[in-house]
């Protein structure tokens, strides 16, 4: 994500020095050769050689538990801006808020354009085009950041909405975590029966279609990334989680073979289902073709 | 899926009168005007013109419930080739083992390339290049047919793989009839969350990313097609949610909020869902990227 950042600043033109900071050597010398910033230093030459102020704009890039580990070191009269690219927002508002007792410049944002891909050789120069970037902002957080903040992911080429911590992590449960787990459990539940595992290897090709390819796609997306996630969000996760599968059920009764289907039943269930994602995805993609 | 199949049959430059039969007038002028076929009948007019020995091969491209019917009806000296297309095979081997008593013409066929865009406009002259046809004999088949089929197959461009009627229904519930109705449930269970509505409402584009938009692009695929799937192989799509629905109790106890999650225990349970999807898709498609 951060890789990906510091290229659109580029590709847009904006004239900025961007410092990316890195995990371990082996990233730095990969980012140096692929260009992905105008100088990167990993985290201990960061932490040894530089100081916060040296910058006016900070983004954490990191995991949400990192992230929060990275707010408590932050200096309390910093004058620059300081965001994160965070999935959730809880944690990382509380961390902000038990840091700052007074008007600071921290705004969490969440850009919605993850990728399954993680690496710098996977950065992409569009991958925030077009998208969403959901701002949080913690309490005393000044009016003028926020609008810096907006403008520069405008600049980026996205488009911005205000949701507050507590709102945003129960939708993104819904939107994207609980999908995760779900896709992962897809995955493990399909190649761990008998029948598909024996045709499997008997098949000169996948027996799958297009479907469960695309619905195990975020399948065990980064997961150390993931993991955090999951534990930064877990009641909210849990929570719908439960919702999901008291609907799982519903549907189970209606299946139970002692049961005779009704197939208009089914058809306005598949008819209904498709409403629900067109009102998702605000009638945009192939959803009105189908 | 018929109408593609005209056109990739054309596409190949294979040298034959295709015959069309479509449900309306509608249909049959829409049609036309596209070149779906070298001639389009409605059902009412094959039944009430022509029989079923005016043709050297038969394809039947309708819902399981009415290949099942049609079957009822086919001669029993018919001297060409018979097959179908349907998503489940357990009826269709049943309704052909009931008509023909001894050897016959009729081994069924499930070229693994749907699509949720139905409609003669959709058709696609690819639509069956590189993918899998899955081929399954009822009993006292002849073997001549089976050769032919299957050279039918691989001149449209598929790979070919036999699999008796109860394991194709099992895996198909694991890979296609099950994964169906999670991402039909997944929509409507989003899209009845009050937060996500209301935000939904508010926000200038979407609040969803990729993963959700993948994992509910088959929710609400044609619904009289899948009605009629549902009903044909409950008892396996029962089983297998039951299946599911197990693993997902699993997952739901470990994120309790009693309990405090283990992060590697997540990053394990994330890798092995990789590997998962990766045994699935035989490491093809961008399994290897991520």
């Amino acid at each position: 994500m951060g890789a990906s950042l510091s290229l659109a600043l580029k590709k847009k033109g904006i004239l900025t020095h961007v410092t990316g900071v890195v995990s371990s050597l082996a990233s730095k010398s990969k980012g140096e050769s692929l260009k992905s910033a105008d100088a990167i230093l990993t985290a201990e030459e960061f932490h040894s050689s530089k100081s916060w102020k040296d910058y006016d704009f900070i983004i954490f890039g990191v995991p949400v538990d990192l992230t929060v580990k990275l707010i408590a070191q932050l200096p309390l009269d910093y004058s620059g801006i300081i965001t994160d690219l965070g999935s959730t927002k809880k944690e990382i508002v509380h961390a902000v808020e038990a840091r700052f007792w007074s008007s600071h410049n921290y705004i969490s944002s969440h850009p919605m354009c993850g990728s399954e891909e993680s690496g710098l050789e996977f950065a992409n120069a569009s991958l925030y085009e077009g998208r969403l970037c959901i701002l949080t902002s913690p309490e005393n957080a000044k009016v003028e950041v926020k609008k810096n903040l907006e403008a520069f992911w405008r600049l980026i080429g996205m488009e911005t909405i205000e949701i507050p911590a507590v709102e945003h992590d129960s939708i993104l449960s819904y939107l994207s975590h609980s999908p995760h787990i779900l896709s992962s459990i897809m995955a493990d539940w399909a190649a761990n029966q008998k029948v598909v595992k024996r045709y499997t290897d008997l098949s000169p090709i996948p027996l799958n279609g297009g479907g469960f390819r695309d619905m195990t796609r975020i399948a065990g997306s980064n997961p150390k990334m993931w993991a955090a996630i999951f534990s930064s969000n877990q009641n909210e996760i849990y929570k719908s989680l439960l919702d999901y599968r008291d609907r799982l059920d519903i549907v189970l009764e209606k299946l139970n073979p002692k049961n005779t289907l009704n197939p208009k039943e089914w058809e306005s269930f598949m008819e209904t289902s498709r409403e629900s994602r067109d009102s998702i995805l605000k009638n945009q993609d192939d959803s009105k073709k189908r």
